[in-house]
């Protein structure tokens, strides 16, 4: 976990400004918060896979022994919230990880930085409770949505302007 | 956005060569395309929601007041047409983008790399159109599909080969 | 696919550091079972085209006239077995990806990393072979599946433990 340069050498200074590692603070930010992220959506599988256990909503017949169900079922309402749930996900999460790296690698403000990221992370953490583990009223899960969105847009549309030379 | 160094000194000219950083004109074609993509990712989302408003179709109970729809409601064609784009641009352009960044990391041909990119990535944006906005007789949504498709297949077989002695 | 530098001067030496570089061996092996696991996942789209075919089950009405199928058709269980598998992929192979591109770059003792790369990656080839190609009774596909979960897991934790005081 040590590059085994010291700050004295200019060498090891010029080496804190690459920006995609752990010596630049806001990857340790993303990092972090990267971790969080795939560990919810990892335990999104297990709460689909209790709510199959509780309904005995199987979809492959190799899956009925494990519950002695009798025939395969698809369509139970609390299975599909939480595969709702899950894609929602992948729709939004791994785009907004994607797109938080390529923000970092354009060298953005850092204290600019680490706020977004924290923000649109704990978003879909709540996102994620009020959706598939305490069903609440609107707006919240609107509002949850909608903070983690508006902040990738942000991010896209920093990096379009920092790069549109590249195009 | 700047690091701060000169091209005078020698380590700045060794900084250029860093292939996961902007100072590398690959990676900035790269940047520029993953935003443009993820941004049409996050369309999606808005054009699912304007087809289950027009057509009145809400999956979860909590959502009816909004558009005061008396029952929940699955399987509208509309609906059906946006989810199945956004699906496929799940399962591809995550892929084309994670695999692009290992492609890039790779160190290819700077020319090669950024027609690749710039094509792979157009070829998604049609790919939207022709499914989700305007649906057109085939074979345009294969040609789009088959596209994007061959040009991951090319970069991952690059890095295969680039990379076996790692195995 | 060189640098130029030669192992002779200190920035050469000091350039071997970069985590998310190809002269990083761990970042190497990475970039191998990603292209792996990539093809895969492409590969998913092919088989659910054959057993589209097969099963003349098209979800398109514009896509009808290449196999000369009357109606569009849904949930057919052999098509909806290879989509399963595909959607389980997106699950749990873009995480594990994106998690162990973050893990790597935390710096972790390269023989350890490479294991969990290359044990993660062919579990997912395995968990595919069992699911969508020839169905295997369970627990086969579980324990497939567990595998690259636990290492997910793992590396999740380790770049969390690392990564703390960036919070």
């Amino acid at each position: 976990m040590d590059n085994g340069l010291t700050d004295a050498t200019p060498t090891a200074a010029a080496f804190r400004l690459i920006l995609l590692s752990k010596s630049n603070p806001v990857m340790g930010c993303y990092m972090f918060w990267t971790s969080l992220l795939v560990l919810k959506m990892l335990v999104m599988s297990l709460l689909t896979g209790r709510q199959r256990m509780k309904t005995k909503t199987f979809a492959n017949p190799e899956d009925l022994r494990l519950s002695r169900s009798p025939e395969v079922r698809f369509g139970d309402p609390n299975v599909e919230r939480v595969r709702r749930a899950h894609r929602n996900d992948l729709e939004n999460i791994l785009p907004f990880l994607l797109m938080s790296l390529v923000y970092i690698a354009s060298g953005p403000n850092p204290l600019t930085a680490r706020l977004l990221i924290r923000i649109g992370a704990s978003a879909r953490l709540l996102h994620t409770v009020v959706y598939a583990i305490i069903p609440v009223p609107q707006p919240a899960r609107s509002l949850a949505f909608f903070t983690t969105f508006a902040i990738t847009c942000f991010e896209a549309g920093y990096v379009l302007v920092c790069c549109i030379k590249y195009i």
